[in-house]
């Protein structure tokens, strides 16, 4: 049967996105210009305490970093998504929180700063979810190697325009995104800024 | 000023333990018989909605492991333990979840076994807390290497009996820990089952 595009749309530059697919659906995440961090979290719709938890899929599948072929996991160790294509390559980070407030002051902002926390919790209230935990987030396209001494290395991924992701629902659920909206940090790339990407759900 | 002992006691095997430290007091946590891995997390009093986070704290540390000398942050990214000292000089993992039912129910345990997430709760409730996340545990002495590809390694500690590790609480909180239940996987040292630990309060 042939894939059908269910549903399409762009997340905006430092914006977020908040969408169900049903078990079996997949939703492709396209990285229009080649340089953008989205960070990404996943929920159980019927009770959004289950969520996509890297702290349970790391020893899961025995690995620090998500890649294409890897099942991704909840905090009941449930299957929730398989990253089914990467065009990248990418080893995405799954350690490092999503950006807040306080991260931004941190950097010396005195000002609101657009984030991912408060974006993943505008997402949810669209879709009707006026509660929600901030998990740990999947960061994609974002490079963290980590030294043989285990320091964290602030890099930048290798993209070309227009790669993309393909995550396979593997129960029914929430996606949320975020296209992180971090520019006092270069994370996007170098001197990259925040774009929008876009997005498609697939039968 | 003396370091005065305010309060002491054991944590048995199996089972978990929450108490309350003012800002600038002290838990002192007594590896007794050398070899237990001791799940460990740190909530405000006030709002136990903001807990000592790995995912907000290895970024400020820029570290996956955490050492003596390390300050330990919360997801609002304020400094909420220090670790002042260790005898084991320990790389302590930041990375794994607690243990729960369904990490045994994979490990094929077909009853209830006891576990980390179970003994929070139990702990916490011990001390008036109904309701409580399980964020990522500090996992302390649990040796948790990464390799140059990011794979985890389930490794085990070098320690002795008495090893001991002081955490100086940099804000009023609450620490709560478990002796890991984990009898399925060789994580205590080679072939060492659950025992107790014991620790004090410091001035």
């Amino acid at each position: 049967m042939a894939v059908q595009v269910i549903d399409k749309g762009t997340i905006r530059g430092r914006r977020g996105k908040a969408l169900h697919l049903g078990k079996g659906q997949a939703l492709k995440l396209i990285n229009t210009h080649g340089h953008q961090v989205v960070d990404t979290w996943a929920f159980n719709p019927d009770d959004v305490r289950e969520y996509l938890s890297l702290e349970h899929t790391r020893p899961i599948i025995g690995k620090i970093y998500a890649e294409k072929g890897d099942t991704l996991y909840t905090n009941k160790r449930r299957p929730i998504l398989f990253m089914e294509e990467d065009t990248s390559n990418e080893k995405h980070d799954t350690l490092i929180a999503a950006c807040d407030i306080y991260r931004y002051n941190l950097l010396g902002c005195k000002d609101y700063h657009d984030n991912c926390t408060d974006n993943l919790r505008a997402a949810m209230r669209q879709i009707g979810i006026d509660e929600v935990e901030c998990p740990s987030p999947l960061n994609l396209w974002m490079c963290i190697p980590i030294t043989p001494n285990g320091e964290v290395v602030w890099a930048q991924p290798s993209l070309k325009e227009g790669d993309y992701i393909v995550l396979r629902a593997a129960m029914d659920c929430i996606v949320a995104m975020s296209c992180c909206p971090q520019d006092m940090v270069d994370i996007h790339g170098k001197g990259a800024k925040p774009t929008d990407v876009s997005y498609e759900t697939l039968s």
